[in-house]
């Protein structure tokens, strides 16, 4: 049923936790790339701060694309078009843009998301993971929709106190205070980062798989 | 008489479901491709929530052209205009959405669409139908017009129990979970995916009716 | 007098008809091209559903430009510009799409439309008519103006038990179920089409006269 | 005194007439070229209709600019702006579209305009004058600014019985039925109107004097 | 202070003279010009009237920018910014148009304005002065920040009986019916007025100080 | 904690100050530059007045490139983006300028910003710094977060009297009238003019450093 994890790993598809009137919920973030000109295209009725996060997700993965293994011309050739489906469901905030961005990268990089995670923080321009509200109900709504591991900002450490026992012994939770944590661990495999020669106009790759080694639990 | 489904087999023409307050009625929506950049064009009175389907339903076409056996290079030559008549009546929703995305593929094809088909679900940018509201009208009016086959979200099965036997014997109902399965099934003849030869550079092409037979009845 | 019928056969003009609250009256609407780059303009105050009833024609006469003897590359060096004065009349409404359409083919072919004709009926982007509403009010309006001729949709047919004998016995009134018949009889000339021939790269003209001639009486 | 007719001929420059709350009143229309991309501009707080105006006027002299003596390619390397002082006084309607014409034409061409002559008359796309109201108020409103001849549409002229004897017996009233005929004698001398010139490829020029011979009184 | 007048001659910025409820204010207008394509910006918070009247002072610049000694390609390679600070009060009216005029030439020239002169007067495509209202308090508020010449348009020298003797004998008042006087007299310096030689294709320049020679008092 | 000032000295974030109907807050200004084509971006839920901010800031950047050390060809290869964090929180006020301008110097110069610094003060296209509202409250918020160096407009020096002593005694104070200053100060290394040589078309670059000492305290 959608409003459960995903059944497969998949690229450019990851959970995000909404909070809303009437509790938590799960939103299914979807992001794919079309030939293109490097356009950004949003829809599933997406409020203001909402569209903007989309945009501080893209300059965010733009800004250190060479980091996460994607060509900077790429970004040219291409169009990203993030979703949210349900299409006729309002959405609003800033706590999905951790999401948006994991999901922009899965989609550059073609590497999939692991389908048992989920994730919640605003974005800033540099990756750093600002707090969020509802934490509570959000990881109550990831429980209920099988979720195993869920990304909280590190400043909501403080609000764990108010989660029922049985929510914390049954998700790991991983508080993070960068974009770059989550989207290392929530990949199913290391991007591998570029390195520009400036002798050889070359590009190696480095494998990033120690630094950031995706989780295993 | 318009309202009743096409008198012949067309490309570009789908026949979709709606769902208003005075019941249910069909939708012809139709596309077609004109010389052009890749803009699409929407027309019909078409809501928000109707516009950013058609955004969602070409992205899913766009993302996975070659397996429609549509050249990306189309779609840089080509502007697509979906409209849905009857212009003076607003309509919104995303339950049209896969049938956006057969009116796409078939207008990009060429392929003709089954003139006696009707199709109801939102999709999703990797093509996952979701459920819809309003399912026994909307068959009811599938009845009406003289449609044979109707394919509905695998998640609405659920509600057919409330629909009358009469309409149950006399529809042939498909639940569907991804849109591939309807377009496979709606176009009149199997579409060819490119399979692209790295050595080559050129493209082969697979013929996908095995995989994908047309539905008869 | 404006409100008359035109007094010589013109490029680009032809007259629709229009349903109001005080009644029927006749609607002058002009295509001029001008170079360009295939942008299209409206004014004239047009209502949203009349602005898209353009876009709808001018699809339907891109997507068939062959058989209407309009070269493709034409689009692409010049803008059409649609008006349909009186400017401080608001005007809205679907029901002036096919008088669109022959208003463009006019223009761009070069073909004048014959002046004592008029039409009413929405169009579909594959030339479809759509019933329209206030028939008896417009081939009133029609009568008043002079007009000899009128193509009104198939599906109004059976409205025209309302229209008074006197109407019916001056006017030549004739259902039509698409565009291309009314096109193919308004114009004072037939259209050529091109057929494109695959070895020699080059455009032969089919002179279809035969097929489509152009009404008298 | 600006609300007097200008005191020497100038290009660009022509004088309309407004109808108000408050009576009759003298518009200054301005247009210049600057080096652009065929792009139009308008200033003056102009009203919806009265910007149709303008796109209106723009098309009839884009579209027959040979018999204007104006280079088509001349269009694609100037914008034109097109200003109605004074800029905090709203303005609207269409009835200053043949005086938008004239101003666009001169702008054009260099061809300055008559100080002394004013007119007032809806345009369609095809240059035919159209009727407007408030003829008497006009009038006079020119004959206080000094105006030696108005230009205004043939089907007005049935409401000259209105307008005092004082009013008539100062002004020259010229009616018109196509903006051709205004723009011929409006400016001080006549536009010379290419000739396509289809073996030598050149254009040849064409002097209109004796069709269209700038008037005198 | 902000609020007086610039404390030295500074390139395209020039002091406005506004009217407000609460009394006369100055208004600084700055031009700054950076790498581009044209465009012109705004800020400050203008309301559409003052946006107009910079895109009108604009077009006048472009229109006769070989008199003002600026090659046109210059605004091919230009944008142009003209900021009203304080950004957070909004401002609105016609009546900076010749000071936006002296901005722009300014800042594409180059040549400082006076940093003690004042100016206000709506500006027309051709550099037409027209009046304005709010003399006295305007010219009070140039008073009291320091001003020393202050340009009015000509049809507002009847308006100076009601001026106090004290402001008229401090202050430098000059009428103006066009914005070339003004400009001719603001700047520190003549531009040199480019003269287009058609046999070389080449420019010369031709000193226009004895023509319009800068105020001095 | 988000709130407190950055606990390193980073490229393109800078704090600015803001003053709310409850008091005085530090405001995270991100920018970063991503390839591009000299388009800027700008999310964070700013209002109107801060999106001119925005603009007027980028111009005075621009139109001093060389100044900053930053090569003009730059701007064409990278879009900007500026954010304002937390993005649910609607900002405004022209006083954050200073600060913008700072933050794109740094990301165009890829020198960081003192962590300890914090500004406040409108922009003018030149650099003027104009004073600015709550001034107290600033000054407050910004001890609060840990902050060393406040600069504030001269014209707000007058105001340093109502503010408490241990806020004074606390926070270095400097009152600045240009925004060169701030960004000398507050860039953590001299940025380097360039100098264009005409003969050589090569670029000098002259250490600032002598007249710009970034301040150590
Ligand atoms: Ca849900
Ligand atoms: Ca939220
Ligand atoms: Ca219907
Ligand atoms: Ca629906
Ligand atoms: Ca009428
Ligand atoms: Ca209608
Ligand atoms: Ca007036
Ligand atoms: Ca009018
Ligand atoms: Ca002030
Ligand atoms: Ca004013
Ligand atoms: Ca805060
Ligand atoms: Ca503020």
């Amino acid at each position: 049923r959608y409003g459960e994890s995903e059944s497969e790993d998949l690229i450019g598809i990851v959970t995000g936790l909404a909070w809303t009137e009437v509790g938590g919920d799960i939103l299914h973030i979807e992001s794919v790339t079309v030939p293109g000109k490097g356009h950004i295209k949003h829809t599933g009725k997406l409020g203001d701060v909402m569209q903007e996060s989309v945009a501080a997700a893209l300059s965010y993965v733009k800004s250190r694309a060479g980091q996460f293994g994607i060509k900077s011309a790429l970004f040219e050739k291409k169009d990203i078009h993030v979703h949210v489906p349900e299409g006729a469901t309002p959405k609003d905030g800033p706590s999905a843009g951790v999401a948006m961005a994991t999901s922009i990268v899965s989609a550059m990089t073609g590497i999939p998301i692991r389908r048992d995670v989920a994730m919640t923080g605003e974005i800033t321009l540099r990756g750093r993971v600002l707090p969020i509200g509802g934490l509570k109900e959000k990881l109550l709504a990831a429980l209920r929709a099988g979720i195993k591991t869920v990304f909280i900002p590190k400043e909501n450490e403080k609000d764990l106190v108010d989660v029922p026992e049985v929510v914390k012994s049954n998700l790991s939770i991983i508080p993070v205070s960068s974009a770059d944590e989550v989207i290392g661990q929530a990949l199913i495999r290391p991007y591998e980062s570029l390195e520009w020669d400036d002798d050889a106009e070359s590009v190696k790759v480095t494998d990033t798989s120690s630094q950031e080694a995706p989780l295993t639990h």
